[in-house]
């Protein structure tokens, strides 16, 4: 326990989580790629499109045919047919020739452009007036307009869109290479925890954080196994930890890490086999307490007790643990869920540590404030009420009304 | 068909969607009610917490007798025994007396306050120097802190949170009562189009708008039904239509929407049964050729063949549409998805319309910018290197180079 206050900073933290490399690959259908990370780049096997073909409805023409057309003076062209959808042309534009074409059909042989059909004007089953001078490719996808053969689609790191499965659905690839979705195994600990189905006599508690943490677990698409709730005993603890550590990629453990007469989380992590202790304290609040650690290659997380601090950690340090885990290289994995909001009073706060504050979003014409939900990390009432999180840096002592701030939405 | 071009603005869309009522409700567990959608309001049907507990590990005293203590005079107070975890405790704090007590434990009969134990020093085994004057309640969670019995926890139409998850469990509440997720039926059609597994000939491309549309239902909490790849024939595409109808809360067909010969999509909708067209295209770039219509509780919506154009119309208003069919209430929906950034260079807009632009994100600095993404609406690539959205308004004519966006990230 001689480690016990010697409490990292933050950014120590995240250096040591960034070491952390990502987990095997696996082979899945693409239909159920969505939210995956890709463990490999996507290369173009092929031309994307693989033919020329219009964007419009339209006539398919010699593109130099058309110029100086104009309203008052069109140019005249022989329709010579018309291209079906999905089927390669049976004809070519010659000169002074159009051939009727629908958007997404091929360009047919001697054609370099498309007159949309709103400029075009059938005098006659066979004879055009376009009036319109188009240059050439107007109105036309060529082949590989989308991705050359051989080009990167997308590289690894990303993880996947709509749009990103939709380009490998494209290329005919069917199946994709991704990163295992990492498995955290979870114990609650304390012997005033009881399960949800049970009423609680005075002096218990129920479970809160299995669900909390669960749920946290499944929005950064990981998988959650829920190992247990455990009493403040060493050796079902540790036969709890020790089962769990074999099941899962990362162990959290809630409860226990206070320096409480039954601390016990340490002493049992320390008798793992090849456990390296890595962070015993952050300079955080809420969230101090906070072991991280590993054996072999399976990290281990001792989270406080209270629910909000055991949120607050998972927010800054177990997102970045989770996608360092799942092999996610997100340059903009950080914006996505922030908010600018201006703060609607000051906050105090003690340097020498990183405060995390919970804030309630509201609106008032075009202004979003953030006014801070104050309570004991015990309550979950501050949980609920809070639409997300503000960092106060260890350097400053507090934060003012009106500053704009940016917050982290739970 | 006469009614095809009187297109709607976007606000009167939006209205129209606003109509569309949620779906019913369905028990589930709670485990997997993460991301889901409340449809009844949860009530505390007890005090959260039921008994008051400390939330320091400490000794629980009586605040008074601690009044005036400071470290060059502590008070010494008589120590009687220890509070169990998760038990009631045995003995009374009487003046002059304290109980150890850990985080969490039951606050004993008598004490009002919890000294930490960090400004506690034991003399022997019974005799306790307390260097600290504490007041009434300090470090202490009462009973009904968090709710009080018969409180409102959360409201109905919020999407439920890790946090949310972890109030209903600290209430026992192990089934919760949520909107069903809307099934999402998704049809593809056109002569040219191929299964993903099918080589395409010349004039032939991959079913792309599948993947894509289904993934981004995922995304919004939906369940996605492939209904199948059908080729531009009435009586097939017909067939699927009714099918889809009975089996989904919504129909997408993507392709057959523009004014191509082989339009079938709204003479086929024409024939269910109940057919009401509510929108038969919208003022907006990409994603003109929309349609909305409703079969009895059915909303059928035909979508731009072209993937981006299909795009931005799901993220416009099938976002909307989704939110409304799962009973989404939520005051920060739009929030929580949105980037502020700078735009690289001026862009020009038709007024009289939406456009909305793809662009790339990336920082600079502190900076983070828009880069607009050119490209046809046919190309997935523009799609793919784009990050999100930003809107220019009908009657903008353009943005300029410097001007501060808000990107609605894809």
């Amino acid at each position: 326990m001689e480690t016990f206050f010697k409490v990292k900073k933050p950014e120590e933290v995240f250096r040591i989580i960034d070491r952390f490399g990502p987990l095997g690959d696996e082979t899945i259908p693409l239909e159920e790629a969505f939210g995956r990370v890709l463990s490999e780049d996507v290369t173009s096997a092929e031309d994307l499109p693989c033919f020329a073909r219009s964007v419009m409805d339209g006539y398919a023409v010699r593109a130099k045919d058309t110029f100086g057309a104009n309203e008052s003076l069109p140019a005249l062209l022989e329709v010579t047919g018309e291209v079906v959808m999905g089927q390669i042309p049976k004809m070519a534009v010659r000169e002074g020739q159009a051939v009727k074409i629908p958007t997404g059909g091929m360009l047919p042989e001697g054609a370099d452009g498309v007159v949309m059909v709103e400029y075009c004007h059938l005098l006659d089953e066979t004879t055009l007036e376009a009036s319109r001078s188009i240059s050439p490719l107007e109105n036309v996808i060529q082949p590989g307009d989308d991705f050359k053969k051989g080009a990167t689609v997308l590289k690894m790191g990303r993880r996947l869109r709509p749009q990103d499965l939709g380009v490998m659905a494209g290329l005919g690839q069917s199946e994709v290479s991704v990163y295992k979705k990492p498995r955290v195994a979870i114990i609650s600990t304390g012997d005033e925890i009881v399960a949800i189905g049970d009423a609680p006599r005075p002096g218990q508690v129920r479970d809160i954080n299995r669900y909390t943490l669960s749920a946290f677990c499944h929005r950064l698409g990981a998988e959650s196994i829920y190992s247990g709730l455990c009493p403040d005993d060493f050796d079902t603890l540790k036969a709890m930890v020790e089962k769990s550590l074999r099941l899962a990629d990362t162990v959290w453990i809630s409860g226990g890490s206070s320096v409480g007469t039954k601390d016990l989380t340490l002493k049992i992590f320390e008798t793992v086999r090849d456990f390296e202790l890595l962070v015993h304290g952050i300079s955080i609040s809420p969230g101090k307490p906070t072991i991280i650690g590993r054996s072999g290659p399976t990290h281990i997380i001792g989270l406080p007790g209270h629910v909000a601090s055991a949120l607050v950690v998972a927010e800054v340090f177990l997102t970045r643990l989770m996608a360092r885990l799942s092999g996610q290289l997100d340059d903009f994995g950080g914006l996505k869920m922030h908010v600018k909001a201006e703060l609607t009073r000051n906050i105090e706060s003690a340097s020498g540590r990183e405060d995390y504050i919970r804030v309630r979003l509201f609106r008032d014409g075009n202004t979003v404030f953030a006014q801070p939900v104050f309570g004991k990390s015990g309550l979950i009432s501050t949980l609920v009420e809070a639409d997300g999180l503000i960092k106060i840096d260890m350097n400053t002592e507090g934060l003012y009304q009106g500053q704009k701030v940016t917050v982290a939405l739970l």
